[in-house]
């Protein structure tokens, strides 16, 4: 059993969620143990700051919204993430950290000496082993989002804010290549899922770093 | 109007909301603009975060408690604390900043450091002019908060927890002199509100520093 830490980036309506499913069902269907879930979420903890995080009447400054972030993601490491590793599984997460560096720091504005401080207390040092990075035109994900209904607070911040936040991802892409498979959101469901499935296999043919664990 | 932050801490049942509420009283009398808020709490996003860490179902590990405390904190200090402040009123808040470095520093174990870094940025700078230290012997001040009902999350910790929690706040008190006004909770409450109001006045009388604002 080969544990693996795999994170799924990107921003709202790039299909994140659709293709950590697809990837799901491939590792099932390969008979390899695994582990969902999800930032912000994934405990009891983290799903209550979740229903906090995405509530559109709360009025909430850049650094309680990181702080908020942080804590959820403090509990999921703790509780879920080291467990499910330990016990050799590959671990599949809808958002991680890179979120708040894009979110909090690109997209807000916060300053990233704080952020990565307090992001390297929260997660201990456990890095993704690979990090697939949906990329898409804020304006399209935007108008997916959207038909799916109601907008969420992040949902609702404007076009420059996830401009931004685009960039922001794709910076850190830049400073990890090894690290981030950057796709095209806009390319197929099936066309993607083949590409994510062909670099998880190499992940899983190569083994966890030790230094990441 | 003299502005001035007054932050009331102590143990459970120490009886620093009574205390609180007959100084807001006597200003209210005096005819002194004041805001009478707490910690955590105070805002819409503080009130949903109370909710979520006095809840006795919730697992939580120490970092993501006081990150969550941290986000409570940030939001009071922008939303509530600095505006109040800056229209030269009296600030009464119940628990600030030195409740995270007693309950989750000295109780719970987290490195200082951390706390330090993180709290500061989260009040920036924003330190009481003056805080009451209602100081109580743990297995007193838990037998009085039983006799309110349901014990909360925090209540439920155990004596050893408490005792660490006291003398944390001791310890801070000991290093500020100055901004401290440590009083024995086990006397009456007229007596303790006769000191607290003393201590105000003098407060009243000689000014906000400029340094702590």
């Amino acid at each position: 059993m080969t544990p693996l830490f795999l994170t799924f980036e990107g921003p709202e309506g790039a299909g994140k969620s659709t293709q950590l499913r697809r990837l799901a069902v491939r590792l099932e269907a390969a008979g390899v143990a695994h582990t969902v879930t999800r930032e912000p979420g994934g405990t009891g903890l983290g799903t209550r700051v979740r229903e906090v995080l995405l509530d559109p009447a709360l009025d909430m400054d850049p650094l309680p919204e990181f702080l908020l972030y942080s804590a959820s993601r403090a509990q999921l490491v703790r509780e879920v993430l080291r467990p499910a590793l330990s016990r050799g599984e590959v671990v599949l997460c809808d958002r991680y950290a890179d979120s708040s560096l894009a979110y909090q720091g690109a997209g807000r504005g916060l300053e990233s000496g704080l952020l990565r401080a307090v992001t390297a207390e929260v997660t201990g040092g456990l890095t993704p082993d690979l990090t697939v990075l949906l990329d898409l035109d804020p304006a399209l994900g935007l108008h997916r989002a959207a038909q799916r209904g109601q907008p969420d607070r992040l949902e609702q911040a404007d076009l420059a804010f996830h401009e931004r936040v685009r960039r922001g991802f794709l910076d850190l892409a830049r400073h990890e290549p090894e690290r981030f498979l950057v796709l095209d959101a806009a390319r197929g469901e099936a066309e993607l899922s083949e590409a994510i499935w062909q670099a998880v296999g190499e992940r899983l043919a190569q083994g966890r770093q030790p230094t990441a664990s």
